[in-house]
């Protein structure tokens, strides 16, 4: 294994997140939660992970603030884990990364999860990447500059 | 460091993917491809990871179909690596994940790079999860279902 490096120093936010969420587990544990997932039993079913690597990685998700923890709503002694702003906003990453995955990594004919809309029922739109004006935006379209503030939008 | 585990098996497409591009570096090497980097060299020097572990990384890339080689654009004896269509469209996942760094791990006043438009030189709207008629969806909007099938879209 390489060294584990840290990008917390990176100017590029796409390699800051990776200390964060850089371990796949940790982005399958989100994957859980925006589906409704709360308790520890029910993530430890979900992915089949070893409690203490499981613990390590939720510790680690409170710590950064994307998630948190709150008395059960059952009124039991548990706990339940729910994501915080932070961390819901990782679904339009998900729901990309969901997409690609649906597209490239699976025969045509086999089954898979799919992400679709409550109301009609169907399959959400692919996420795409548009300008302000509505366009859809692509590598050649786009550039990446460097700049200070908060982020658009 | 926990046993590696694969996701080939797995019915859901965002663990797929992590087999693929859970080491944190694989990103950034498309994240490189898609501004344009095509020369081992270049890579290198951005990323700053040993040739060894860059040379791995890129194999892995051609080796799953998201990276091919070219003989270098200006007829010298290098070879240069570019994106294929799979490879590509992980533009959306990408963008997405920069607008949360972005949003969620720099200081206000911090300098970052950011996704532009090129056309207008602002920055990419923000990436939503849409319905087919434009809704904006959010978890709470949206459900995970098993199916069959090409991807819609």
């Amino acid at each position: 294994m390489p060294k584990r490096t840290t990008h917390e120093n990176a100017s590029c936010p796409v390699a800051r997140p990776l200390d964060l969420i850089g371990d796949g587990w940790t982005l399958l544990i989100i994957r859980d939660a925006l589906e409704g997932v709360t308790r520890f039993g029910q993530f430890q079913k979900n992915l089949g992970l070893a409690k203490n690597i499981l613990s390590a990685r939720l510790h680690a998700l409170v710590s950064n603030g994307m998630l948190e923890t709150i008395p059960a709503t059952d009124g039991s002694s548990y706990q339940e884990y729910v994501l915080t702003e932070k961390g819901r906003a990782l679904f339009p990453v998900i729901a990309a990364l969901r997409q690609w995955g649906d597209a490239y990594l699976f025969d045509d004919d086999e089954v898979r999860a799919r992400l679709v809309d409550r109301e009609s029922g169907r399959p959400v739109a692919r996420v795409e990447v548009l300008a302000e004006d509505g366009r859809i935006l692509g590598p050649e379209t786009t550039a990446v500059t460097m700049a200070a503030g908060r982020p658009a939008g």
